[in-house]
């Protein structure tokens, strides 16, 4: 997606340690008429897989799963971190170390909402190592789902996460792909779109 | 919002300690059909505001206000809980107790969203003490933004919170408003819309 490539380049900043910011317009602030965009694109790239229901994780990426669901006419289903009080019956659960904060968490989802012959589409802002997707990859499984694919608004290529998956088989779409990123320099991945 | 009592009064929980279940179409899974109506209710609601900003706090509230911005055509920011390393720059910081959780947390936004001049619509899924609405305005008042209203999907208001808003002269508009609830029966405050 190019709108997305020059949204970064545009409105990007690196900061030290490898993050992306994209604040002004995906995780912080969100520029609504570009997640309308967003969700539309993730809704053809993925139009012909017969996907019954969206999965993020909270927080950044719902906005996101929210735009694409509304595109897609699905329900949005997002994994809390930790069991809050509002999540009862049974639930399903699994660890995920978040990059971004070099700590642990436990991701849950409500049985309810997942289940055997849903076939999910993951959605998050970001796919660096992987480790967000592969934890909503457990839940689905844990639920009996099938996972169609994951769209994701930017790839961090060189963290490997996104190779990760598709040596698994996942149809893997990032909007837009980070072959490379220094302080001063973003270089995407040849784009045919 | 009538079709908001109806949703609540067909897919709506009580569970003990007060908490109100609603995990079906607006918290845990969301219902993007109905998402839609949602943001187009608020925005019919503030339309003569002048609003230039949406804002709300991670992340039960995001789907909501990414719904209403879509509808208004308005940018949305939102409140994170802790300091993570993608906001980086000047922050504006507050504490918020939680009702749900039993804790304090620290709520930043970065000053780069939001200004002096700016008249901000705060948003978020539940008003029940007020603690995350307050927050959000505690935020808006260190940026030096005017507050020019607060939309809800969920008023609780035997919890008191809506009615310290509208002391101060904040325009609070739950889309639906609960005037007591018991394990058996939720009974709505009077609505003329």
């Amino acid at each position: 997606m190019k709108a997305m490539e020059e949204k970064i380049r545009k409105e990007g900043t690196v900061l030290p340690g490898g993050i992306l910011k994209v604040g002004s317009f995906l995780n912080q602030q969100i520029d609504t008429e570009f997640l309308k965009e967003i969700g539309d694109e993730i809704a053809r790239l993925f139009e012909k897989e017969e996907i019954t229901k969206i999965m993020t994780i909270e927080s950044s990426g719902i906005a996101i799963a929210a735009a694409a669901g509304m595109s897609m006419g699905l329900p949005v289903i997002f994994a809390k971190k930790h069991k809050a009080s509002n999540v009862d019956g049974e639930i399903l659960s699994t660890k995920i170390h978040s990059f971004t904060h070099g700590n642990d968490y436990e991701a849950v989802v409500s049985r309810d909402y997942l289940k055997e012959g849903d076939r999910v589409l993951l959605v998050d802002d970001f796919l660096a190592s992987g480790n967000a997707l592969d934890g909503l990859m457990d839940l689905a499984e844990l639920a009996g789902a099938e996972v169609a694919g994951a769209a994701v608004a930017i790839e961090k290529k060189f963290q490997g996460g996104g190779d990760k998956l598709r040596v698994r088989n996942v149809r893997v779409e990032p909007l837009a792909c980070i072959e490379k990123m220094t302080d001063t320099e973003i270089i995407f991945t040849d784009n045919k779109r």
